[in-house]
C-alpha cells in the first residue's frame, strides 16, 4: 500500500486510453460486421489492422512498466489492465473472424443486441481511462459495466435457447454457438477490466 | 517469505470457511437438480442466490485484503483462495443454469457421479478451511482432492465415449456435452483450489 | 529490477531445461499418434506417463522456489514460467487423449502441420531454457515461437474451414474440432511460453 513515492506520470493513462480507443473502433467493426450491405472480407482485414495496433499498445505498456523504477500504480496492476485491455480486443477479432471463416447466412438479430452491449462498454471504458489518473467518478463505470454484463448474460442465454430451438441446421448451431460465444466471452473481458479498475480504485483510497 | 509480523486474524479464515460453505450449498443443489422429482426453475433460482451470496462473500474477502495492514497469509494468496473457490461457484451454477436452459429430457446417470464427486470436494473443503488457522492435518485434503478430480476425469472420458456411442442426437451430444465439461470444470476449480492451499501450506512451513 | 544479490543457480534452469525436454517427448508422441501404423493405446500410455513426469519436474520447480531465499530471477517469473511450460503438455496429452477416446477413423492431414509445428516449438524452447541462464541469443527464439504461432493459427483456420465444408457429418465436425483445438491450444501456450521469457529478459537487460 501506499509506502513509494508516487510521480505524476501521465504516459500509463494515455496508453490505457489508446487501447480502450482501439476497442471502440474494434467494436463498431464488429458492428460493421454484422450489417447486410458490409463486404465481409474488407471489415475483417480492417480489424485484424485494428487488433495489430492495439497489440502494439500493449506492448507500449509492458516496455513502460519495466523500464520505470516508480510507478503511478502497482506494476502488477499495469500489467492486469494492460493485458486484461488486450484480451478484449481479442475475443471481438475472434467473433469477427469466426463470421468470416464460418460462411454464416443469417446472423440472428440477437447478435446485433451483444454488439450494442460492447459498443457501450468500449465507450465507457475509453471514457474511464483518463479517470485513472484523478481516481474520481469511476465507480460509475464499473458499476455500469456489471450491469451491461448482466444484460449480456440474459441475451446470452435468450440466443442459446433460440439455438437450440431446432429452428437451425445442427451444423449451423455448432458454427453460431461459437461466434455467440466470443461475444459473451469479450463482454466478460470488459467486466474482468473493470473489476481491475475496481480493485486499483480501492488501493488507492 | 516469513519476514513480517504475522497477527492471529481469524476473520480471513471465517470468510474462506463461508465460501466454502457456499460450495457445499452449491453441490446440493446441483444434485437436486439432477433428481426426477425436482422443479428445475425452483432449483435454479435457489442456485442463483446461493452464487449471489458466494459473491457477496468474495467481495468481503477483497475488501478485507484491501484494508488489512498485516495479512496473516500472502496478500496474493488471499485474493487466489477467495477466486479460486469464486471458480467453483460459478462453474456449479453454469451447469445448474444449462441443465435447465437446454431442457434435457434425460440426463444420463454418469453425471450423478460427478456431482456426487462434487458433494464430496465441497465437504472437504469447508473441514479443510479453518485448518489454515493451524496448518495442520492440510496434506490429507488435498491429497484427497486430488485422487478426486482423478476420478472425475475418470468419469468424464467416459461420458464422453458415451455421448458419442451413438446413442444420441447429434443435438443433443452439443447440450450434453456443454453440461459436462461444466461438471468437469467444477471439479477441476476444486483442484486448482487445494494446489493454492498447498502452496500457501508449503511458505507457512 | 536489480536491487538484490542474484546468486548464480545453475539447477532452476537445469528444471526449466527438463521441462522442455518433456514436451519434445510429448510433440514426438504426439506425431505417433498421427501415424496410421502406430498402436494408439499405448502411444496414449506413453504419454500419460509422459505427462506425469512433467508434472513431477512442475512440482520440484515449485518446490524449490518456496525453500529459495534469493532466486535468479523473479519468484514470479519462475512461478509463471513453470506452470506455463506444465500447461503446454496438459494441452499436447489432451489432444491425444481425444485422439484415443473419440476413435476418430480418418484423422484430416492438416493436423500433421499442426503437429509439426508444435515439435519446432518444443525443440526451440528445449535450446532456449538454458539461455536463460546467460540471457543471450533469447530474442531470436521468441521471435520464431511467435512467427510459427502465426503459421498455427493459419492452419488452424484452414482446417476449420475444412471441418465445415460439408466433407464430414457434424457428429464428425464435433469431435475434429475438439481435437484441432487441443492442437491450437498447445501453440497457444508455447507463445505464452515465449511471451514469458521476453518478460523475464527485458527485466533483466
Amino acid at each position: 500500500m501506499g509506502l513509494r513515492l508516487r510521480p505524476v506520470d501521465t504516459s500509463f493513462y494515455d496508453l490505457f486510453t489508446q487501447s480502450a480507443q482501439h476497442l471502440v473502433a474494434g467494436a463498431e467493426l464488429l458492428a460493421e460486421m454484422l450489417s447486410d450491405s458490409s463486404d465481409k472480407v474488407t471489415v475483417a482485414e480492417r480489424m485484424r489492422a485494428a487488433e495489430h495496433a492495439a497489440d502494439e499498445t500493449t506492448h507500449e505498456i509492458v516496455k513502460k512498466v519495466n523500464s520505470t523504477f516508480v510507478t503511478p500504480i502497482d506494476r502488477e496492476d499495469i500489467y492486469n489492465l494492460g493485458s486484461g485491455l488486450d484480451d478484449v480486443m481479442d475475443m471481438m477479432d475472434e467473433a469477427v473472424d469466426l463470421i468470416l471463416l464460418y460462411e454464416v447466412e443469417a446472423l440472428p438479430p440477437e447478435l446485433s443486441e451483444q454488439v450494442d452491449v460492447l459498443q457501450r462498454c468500449a465507450e465507457l471504458t475509453a471514457n474511464a481511462m483518463p479517470r485513472l489518473r484523478s481516481m474520481k467518478s469511476l465507480e460509475d463505470y464499473w458499476i455500469e459495466i456489471n450491469r451491461l454484463e448482466n444484460t449480456g448474460d440474459r441475451n446470452h442465454r435468450r440466443t442459446l435457447a433460440k439455438l437450440f430451438s431446432g429452428e437451425f441446421s445442427t451444423i449451423e448451431v455448432l458454427k453460431l454457438k461459437d461466434i455467440v460465444e466470443s461475444l459473451e466471452g469479450a463482454i466478460d473481458a470488459f467486466e474482468k477490466v473493470a473489476n481491475i479498475v475496481e480493485q486499483i480504485a480501492v488501493k488507492e483510497s
